[in-house]
């Protein structure tokens, strides 16, 4: 099927329902179907949009394009939980029906406001020279899940940024509402987080850029989300052609973050004693993450798992990509990024195996013979040893997703080179990461089916891969020079 | 909107995509979606179809028409299973998409043969003139779900049978195939079951009818399913228009069984020294049941809950009806049919809450105050009490779904009158079961939503019942003259 302009925008009432439901149910068999991850019902899902708590639930949209793996019309997809494990899907929730966002409702975010949600978002818009207009559009959503936008656009594009202006996040902020918007500056032609402020969500005022750092960002910046913990300000954003130098990184984008002490929005400061640039996940796939601060105290991240301009495996079966798991996140004492699983995971574990120390022979333990495709694996592994990691070994022993592991170096790579169908070989097929030397690891690692979540040391570190294993790809080996010592605990994990 | 004949049977291609994910999201965000019951993502289900276990995972369709709440144009919707609880939707299995199905791919059943599940259906095929001619037809679905459907006619209607000739039901017995099949006589014009055999699944050979009863069925026999629990036969059926004064029933139509002491296919008998013709379910909405022996040994049965004919209050949001849980049947000592919850119907249960006996105030004492819309009440009450069980109270003591208890005389009514939004209400809104007179009465309630199921002393009898709450119908009370002795649990329950 060649997917045209014309094609991938051909409105949704134009596709007949027989071809969905054939899309669907393409999407309900596959084997690479996900358990306990947000999944599309058919075609493509990237960004997270309006992930927020509001009348009882928690919300979370998906940008989705229901017709195929590609990007083209594009609508947000509802889901909501009351536990932030279990989604119901809603079904569509934001669709592309008028002039601001007729080619497509893209990524925003959402904010209770009285006793409804705000929803700010990007709306494509282009004109008959194929030509780009960017507006940020407002709507209103009530306790019946019933959605209504503004007619018109909160904020159009200025003079001093060019079409790339999108994925607006609204905050409330020191008793204004704030919105803080991915940018290319029209001059500079770089990337801009930019701010605007409102008192009243009608008029919106343009307060220039924030000021995160003294380094190029590239050519764009896509999906800022500033949250505050413990009274700090955390950036995450997804610069796009950004110095390796400044933050190495293998991925065709990267997603990062930076910790302030403080933030000035109204004079566009963002200070931080310690600029350094993150990377959010030191895997494969995520991106376009967005985290908020929930009514709980608490802050919570989600993150397409999934990265533009790549070919994943499941585009052939008309379907691509994923949501993350939900990750709270937290500031350590000495003001470490702490990413972890929130508490329900714990909920949809059963069959919980010990794992005790065995002898291993030739060189292999064998940790679970047969993990089946959902389960949870939380391994520490001793000081000063080597050795791989085997998940969802086959029996010939010629296909595993691999995390190499060097306790004494203190380094963990993730190796998906070998691990079922590969994709994406021309971003490399290994990620590695530094951990402190001489010291044990702790691994929580979650496996649903074709993707793998990895918490190191407490989510002082993060790894997350998607991964296409062939049938038979189901045990779990540790590979070693010598016996390795270790402790830990499986669990088989439930669908939602 | 009008659903002329043309639009209930325009094929599915030309139906436009958005309007099936507007239906698909407005039956997700309805008040009276299911957790734990099998539910349409949009449209209208009836029979369970092809209920079966193969490849590891038990499988169920229903017939489907996905685009309204009316009997249109039907497809089999696939789901398949690990535990007969946790539900997968693998979207449509059977399209009605050639010469003979082209009016609908409607009921039928399934069976594992050799490495492969053997379907059997009716295919409804009009010609010009509207005139419906009935095939049974064939299918082969292999281990990766796809069906391959058989390109001719299996059984085409014999002279001795009208138009109304429908439902196949597949089984094996004594090292021959057999397919059961809902009839109406030609001559008599009255329902029979209609007996073919088969040595390979390609000759069907006309044994005529199944002689299981003396009286007349009225003018027509659905959905027949014949199972062998503790090796007596037991056949289950749904006539059309037989006289009350046979069975008494209060529904537009029953679903009935008969329990025989052996049965000869090959000579069309089925002999019972009890011929008497009982109930399925005491209860509203218990229609075209599907039975089948399973590979574990046991007999399971799933059954539509919802009835032709009828207007439901979800019409108004263009979803209608969904499918019972799963029960196991058995056969007491004394040969009486008992149907019980599955095992992992128990799993879903969470935040059990012991009931223990309180004093009540005025008549009245509150069992559970706020029950959320999922739950499973065992509840036991004493013999000789009167009293009302109400459950899905609201705050004002106006509403609620009644059970209406004398366990001295020995009686049980249901009584949905003031339940909410009403319906069907031409067909009463009170049906009663008698029970044994001095004896506690051992109830085991599942309310989900808009469906509540009950098994009466170990599931010797059941009562269903879809009703429609509104919002606040949340208590569990007990009302009589005296304070009632009861003891049971409260369990919240999950959704699949």
């Amino acid at each position: 099927m060649e997917w045209s302009r014309e094609l991938r925008y051909k409105p949704y009432a134009d596709w007949g329902a027989k071809t969905l439901l054939d899309l669907q149910a393409q999407a309900a068999c596959s084997d690479y179907k996900l358990g306990y991850h947000i999944m599309p019902t058919s075609g493509l899902l990237n960004d997270p949009n309006g992930f927020s708590y509001y009348n009882g639930y928690w919300h979370v949209f998906y940008q989705s394009y229901p017709f195929g793996p590609v990007h083209g019309l594009k609508s947000w997809n509802h889901m909501r939980s009351k536990n932030l494990v279990h989604w119901e899907n809603l079904g569509i929730g934001l669709n592309p029906d008028f002039e601001y966002d007729k080619n497509g409702a893209y990524s925003g975010s959402a904010l209770q406001v009285g006793n409804k949600l705000f929803i700010m978002y990007n709306g494509n818009s282009r004109d008959e020279n194929w030509v780009r207009h960017p507006y940020q559009l407002g709507a209103w959503m009530d306790e019946n899940n019933r959605i209504e936008k503004l007619p018109e656009p909160l904020i159009t594009q200025p003079d001093h940024i060019t079409e790339h202006f999108r994925d607006p996040q609204i905050i409330k902020h020191k008793d204004e509402y704030y919105a803080i918007i991915g940018a290319q500056d029209a001059t500079q032609k770089d990337g801009r987080i930019s701010i605007y402020r409102s008192k009243d969500l009608k008029n919106f005022e343009d307060l220039g850029y924030l000021h995160f750092t003294d380094e190029n960002m590239g050519y764009m910046i896509e999906c800022p989300s500033l949250v505050f913990i413990n009274d700090k300000p955390v950036l995450i954003f997804c610069p796009q052609g950004m110095d390796k130098n400044i933050c190495s990184y293998d991925n065709i984008y990267p997603n990062n973050y930076i910790i302030g002490d403080s933030v000035n929005l109204d004079a566009g400061r963002f200070e931080a004693s310690d600029k350094t640039i993150k990377n959010l996940d030191e895997g494969f796939d995520v991106y376009a993450s967005q985290a908020f601060n929930a009514p709980d105290g608490k802050t919570y991240l989600i993150s397409w798992t999934g990265l533009p301009e790549i070919e994943y495996p499941t585009d052939k079966e008309n379907w691509a990509h994923c949501l993350s798991q939900v990750k709270e996140l937290l500031l350590t004492d000495k003001g470490e990024l702490i990413q972890r699983p929130v508490k329900a995971m714990a909920d949809l574990r059963y069959d919980g195996l010990p794992l005790t120390q065995e002898q291993g022979m030739d060189h292999i333990q064998n940790l679970v013979s047969d993990t089946g495709s959902q389960y949870e694996l939380k391994l520490t592994l001793d000081a000063n040893q080597k050795g791989i990691l085997h998940l969802e070994k086959n029996g010939l022993n010629n296909q595993s997703l691999k995390l190499v592991f060097d306790t004494e170096e203190g380094s963990l790579t993730l190796d998906r080179g070998n691990s079922g169908k590969v994709f994406a070989t021309e971003f490399g097929t290994k990620r590695t990461t530094l951990v402190a030397k001489n010291a044990p690891i702790e691994l929580d690692i979650f496996v649903d089916n074709s993707i793998c979540e990895i918490f190191i040391n407490g989510g002082k570190k993060t790894m997350t891969a998607r991964f296409f294993p062939e049938k038979g790809q189901k045990s779990i080996v540790i590979e070693s020079q010598s016996d390795v010592k270790y402790r830990g605990t499986f669990w088989k994990m439930q669908s939602i």
